[in-house]
């Protein structure tokens, strides 16, 4: 093919560019011949050849369906894959058949559309995978729907909440995460396909058709755009960073309850490593990396963003090679994360005692006893809320906890600063972590009834996001089904003899 | 307010984190005032303001909302705006009525609020920028969908487009990065009001309610979800750098080919330069500017990321101070550089004639030559390229550009290298980047025709995105209108004698 | 000036970029006066303008160098300030005079030169800010050298250690930071003046004169390089992002170690926040912002790297605006930090009694335990470890302390297991971490010696750093001290009387 | 040795992380065992093992030496590579002798020591691959130092210049970029080993020894900061990125110059890819990778800075596993930028007759015929410039080139608007571009003069540079052979007999 040329590539260019290309693609190789074998059929269709010469090179890309990628030797000088199937086919059928599959199309198209069907892929496994993640916070919080821990804000006690409240919030935000992966899909459900090296061809052949075959919602219209976009992957990265993110946060606070000094929380050995001289340690690891890897997917987004940054808008190597690559790393590392929290979480043992323990410690149910004075004694907010502060102050500088307040103490401050008598029993309420959950009145609150029934909405997220995966293998099994059927009539009728297509 | 405290903020925290944030906040008074005026209602209907005090905080939030903030003097130990107006609204009112207006709520649900409100409108108004450059390309397009230029792959002369072609597949490209803005619009608009601290309250406060006097689609369910999230921030600052990098393609694109080398384009003086020494020069500068620009925007991207990376899930100031201010910086660096393209390309002179002489040169119609051997005279295609190949190897050794290839010399290199007869009127035409043009046939073409249908599609996407804009512009009023109708409502009549509302 | 162009600028071209850019610069009007003052010397020293024109030059300059830039009235229409300065003084001195002051040189080497200029001043301030917090790092590592606290590894109990230990261990880190951040002082630390636009002058004007009275350690001498290179602001930024994440390591121990469970450490009011409604909090914000703004400095360092990616490698706006731009900005946001920190540390109340009570319970003196096996009693380390460990887990599951564990029982299974008979008196020492940390024998180690002996290198680093500020600014006071007597020279004489000059 | 946990890795851990790490260190294996002989030395020295035991080590580390990782069948239950190791050695020896190795160690040292001196070597290597593309460069430059090209500002045509100045340039940036580099194998040369698990241990084992025998520099003093730092990798990530981006904007260049418009440069055969359809095409497709691929690098260096981000201060997975693999991407995507841009530059073509008939056409001698007449004829330069800028727009305005200016219409001009009478030859001279380039009169122009005295400098930079690399190799040998020598001394001797070592 290097006609135009009279070296061979160099040796770096060799192993890096064109190596590494065919490698990238030998693993697609499904695709590869999936696409010779939709273009058999346009070509056919369009009478750019014969059904004889249809039928030859149908049942080659059939022997090669077969053989894999392993059954080539790659020359490197062909450049990449689609041209050393080429040699192949022509190896086969002689160049006046063989040298005819490449009509009308071209390996910028080709590269084009094996990164979409590519993605689609890539996208339903990530999508599955960050639904057991979801589906392990869903088994824990369910578990721990009731049991009472300290929220924190500014890593400070702040109020009663429970555990499963805590963890079917990150599945909420979890939820959105996937859901910006699955719209990545979307963006990249759009066939390229037909466009040529940038500007089609003359050849009559069917866009529409191609897109069909191949299970894609519609054409990238415009030929140009066609090869020159690969934004479906930043989109696919950046909703990757984003779940990165979400998960380095969890990771992070599950680390520090499982401190020594928080003790909420313990790990499977499965997921911890030892020291090799500290004979007491057992080391959650795998949070280390959960948080650790987030910046390989930030840095492969920012490497995404990068590769086209200032190139032209075309086919280049910037859009077509380097940026996949930064994808497939931010993929890979992504789907590592999933993995490492689904197993860190599956066998995590919670300490309630502790957490409960904690909860009546520090002072977290103050804002209720200001609520109290406000919500049944007509107190002002504001006066309620000082109140309590000088309490909170006065205990702590005693060093005590906050359940050793007594409730009548704090009758008798509300007489004497606000005139007001309270009822022991309701302070008594006020001060009980459990009630104060119970008592929580707002939707969306860490009441147990609430967080069961944000359960209930989660879960049924998670089977609607698992029909979506399912409707996706579907779809695509239905195009390669029409494909297929294609194929088998190219191959059994000669021409002249097609049979009016099913469909369109 | 800081009763707990005994100090007054530091210096260094006055300045750059408590008055940066009064600041802020201080753009965006009007929601200040709208938060508060959903609370007051909240609170009259909840009953936990009597009919009068709501009466009195009402009219308070009439006079703020006339003075504006430069109306207070903000004190910074007040820490926030909240807690400023609070003082404020207390030294109207007193204490007993005053000291009521924070019950049921939180800093962290308010300021929550504010970020999506505030972010629902700055994505609008990011969309109509980008609309607007939209628009200008089709202007362009429209009048060049026919205006001969050469497509480029790899930066080389690949085959025929025209520049309405190009620039209508940048306007595409531009349309998805557009569709992702708008989504980051429809992840932020749900409701957080309610939340509470993390943890909702015990005021049976209606959220549904607040939700709909704000316009918002529904709620940010899970209240330690609602406080401790901005993801639909980094969605919008992903969005955002995917738009700058497209812009920086057409702006890497448009200065090389304003190159005196080129001579295709060039730019109004309104958007370029002198030299102070090189009396020739005018530089245009804003492409350099649309280039670099994306760097801070890519940046911005990924300060918001690592904000929250490894920090709680919960409301912290890395959530809800630094990340928003990163997504600050990218909108208004985005803002810059939509409206130095826009600029750019209203006032650009396309030179068509170099363009033309280029293509004609430039061996750009070489793969239609192979394609004509193809197609009419049933040469493999692998045969024609070939055969094309050496043709254009010797005409480039004699440094002859491709317009001086004779007709002649095709027909007599097909006839001795493939034994064929062709047609010299055939050559011709494949020789002539405008028949090549025509002659395409694949939907999505550069064919003037197919160029002039994708500009009406492109033309009708973008009204698609006017009527999006009124829409929510259209929303956001008549969510207000209903807050105020309540508003009037709860000021009209005396306890006991409120109307029905007239929704919900 | 725009004589070459028929329009004025676009409003968003005057607004954002020019207007812009002159802000940016007048906050250096200093160095513009400075700029021009070195030119006139040279101009006169080439005898290129008359001593009586170089005198009418420099009395321009005095004048402006007291009215400062609030004296000008900026006419965006001239671009830059190079260009107002110079409308300006040919307003006093004619054209004649003033239309000679720009002879031989070009804003793009005023810009670069300015560029160096300014981020010589913000190193050496940005590294004063940084010695500071080293002090206070030290002054707490002075304090507390020998006070007791566990070291962790993976944020489990490891050894021993002291707070002071931990403290010097980051002030050390931050000491490479620090040099980094110095060595890009060296790096910018050369002279691009002289360069012209990009291709020097034909004018025999001295640029090392010129590199001398601006205090230069050399020439940047490849004129084009000079002009498009901003490599050392670059390399400010990557050290700065450094500087940054070691600072968000400390902020996040010290952020645990704060919360109620460690409850290791506690900050001064005047760095904490109060919630609006949670009259028990006290939130360490500082931290906080230590972290989260680790991601602007890291953003920061992006947009710097993208500005220039893939930009010609000359004078262009990229990298002579946008770059310097993205430095400003990380510069600001590690001075916030700096100052944070600083202020956060020197507050800090360490609870002592906890941190001992947590090391004597947490069974971090295992590995000493073991270690004194193997060293006084020559048991392989392996065996001791294994001795070790099963102690720990028998421990660990009768929910026991590690300071319950009973020397007796050490003894009892090492003569059970080993066969050897251990002192009692040994296992106390071994599982006493006072007696453990002043066993350590290697160099570095958190032996209190070591600690007091690593406090007194680090505090004569800083030292030497606070030696070179001082040299910097007494260089710069020097080179201005020789560019003012160079001024005072050509005023004070007519032509034809200059004296020698006192150096070169 | 995982005797405290009772669960097999999980198969995610021992895939992706265990397996992950002893494939990584197993590439350095050789320091693996160099540092097992270090310490079993300093166990002798300290009469830690009896000198049997000693000799008995330092033979199963020879035997495992000329295996090579190969010979050991790794167990993933054992979590990495020195734990294999020491299993072997305990298979070898037995518990008694074997289970003695790993006293007074840990593995935090032992893989921070493994990072330093694995990125000594890579540095090493990097920097000779840099040092190859200078060269080149220079080679090139060296040949073009007087090939007349346009120096361009905002890609403006601006004023004459060479390749070789151009060329030259660049070299300096990479030179400042490769000192970079270098300086981050000086933060790396210092010893972190014997700072145990991160407080040093009991034993007294000579640190300042085991730095001497593997060739460092001193210590990393504190035993904390040595197992918790990596900063001299983001330091040489940081570098690197600065590289790659220098790289990008010369591949930029060069890809607008072998533009068909340009015509400046071509790339060898080598270097370039085919079109699969057009047979015209001839791709630089290694300048696409030089740019894109910086985007690899700089993601790299994010991926760095974020991996410990606001993880503690202290040994973990995110710096000691996630950071390095970061840096390790960077290096290797440098790695092939460096070689991509060696192997292009090495076979370019230069069209020095386009690149000179350019220069003439586009009007870049319009500045020096302003100064010559403020030089020669004392008018002063604002009034020059504006004469030559009408003379510059009527030419253009009748389409005309530059070298179609009349040197008498200069002087026409001339005496009309100035009142002066100028040489015509003056004019000429003014006008081509060779005499105004030897005409330049500044330190560090573009005469070739200069040009060629900064290539001398440019060249002995890099002799300098190699005479580095060989420093450091012959360093690194030197250690090695006192480590031998050591390791000899102490299989040769029985106890008590071993001579005084030669040094310290």
């Amino acid at each position: 093919m290097r006609t135009r040329l009279r070296q061979a590539p160099h040796p770096v260019v060799a192993k890096e560019l064109i190596a590494a290309g065919i490698d990238a693609d030998s693993a697609s190789f499904g695709n590869v011949v999936r696409l010779n074998q939709v273009h058999a059929v346009l070509l056919d269709r369009a009478g750019i050849v014969s059904r004889e010469q249809a039928q030859a090179l149908l049942r080659v890309y059939d022997e090669l369906a077969r053989m894999g990628p392993g059954g080539l030797e790659f020359d490197l000088d062909l450049e990449d894959i689609h041209l050393n199937v080429e040699t192949f086919v022509i190896g086969r059928l002689g160049r006046d058949v063989g040298g005819r599959m490449h009509t009308g199309r071209s390996r910028n198209d080709l590269n084009a559309t094996m990164a979409r069907l590519q993605a689609r892929e890539r996208i339903v496994a990530i999508v599955e995978r960050a639904i057991a993640l979801r589906q392990t916070l869903h088994q824990q919080a369910a578990r721990h729907a009731a049991s009472v821990m300290t929220g924190y804000t500014h890593s400070q006690p702040a109020q009663p909440i429970t555990l499963g409240y805590y963890l079917g919030a990150v599945s909420d935000a979890l939820g959105r995460d996937v859901r910006r992966v699955m719209r990545a899909y979307d963006t990249a459900n759009f066939s390229p396909l037909g466009a040529g090296a940038l500007a089609g061809s003359g050849y009559a052949l069917d866009r529409h058709l191609a897109s069909r075959l191949l299970g894609f919602a519609g054409l990238v219209e415009n030929s140009l755009d066609a090869v020159a976009s690969r934004d479906y992957l930043v989109e696919l990265a950046a909703a990757l960073a984003g779940l990165a993110v979400t998960i380095s946060r969890l990771a992070q606070e599950l680390y520090v309850w499982a401190s020594d000094e928080y003790g909420f929380v313990e790990f499977g050995d499965d997921v911890c490593i030892v020291s090799s001289i500290m004979p007491q340690k057992k080391n959650p690891i795998t949070l280390e990396h959960c948080k650790s890897k987030a910046g390989h997917v930030v840095g492969a987004l920012v490497a995404a963003l990068m590769a086209t940054h200032a190139a032209p808008f075309t086919n280049n190597r910037d859009g077509n090679r380097e940026l996949p690559a930064a994808v497939a790393r931010s993929l890979a590392e992504t789907d590592t994360i999933l993995q490492l929290m689904t197993a860190t979480l599956a066998g995590m043992t919670v300490h309630t005692g502790r957490m409960l323990d904690a909860t009546r410690a520090n002072f977290s149910t103050m804002t209720e006893l200001a609520d109290l004075l406000v919500r049944e004694y007509g107190v002002p907010f504001r006066a309620a809320h000082e109140l309590v502060a000088s309490l909170v102050l006065d205990t702590v500088e005693r060093n005590l906890r906050s359940d050793a307040i007594a409730p009548a103490e704090v009758v008798h401050r509300a007489r004497q600063a606000l005139g007001i008598t309270v009822d022991e029993a309701d302070v008594r309420r006020a001060l009980d972590p459990r009630q104060v959950l119970e008592g929580r009145a707002t939707t969306g609150s860490p009441a147990p009834r609430h967080v069961r029934a944000m359960l209930r909405r989660g879960r049924s997220e998670v089977r609607v996001d698992e029909r979506w995966i399912a409707r996706q293998r579907a779809s695509a099994a239905a195009a390669d089904g029409e494909l297929q059927a294609e194929v088998v009539r190219v191959l059994a009728y000669p021409d002249g003899a097609t049979p009016s297509p099913t469909r369109g």
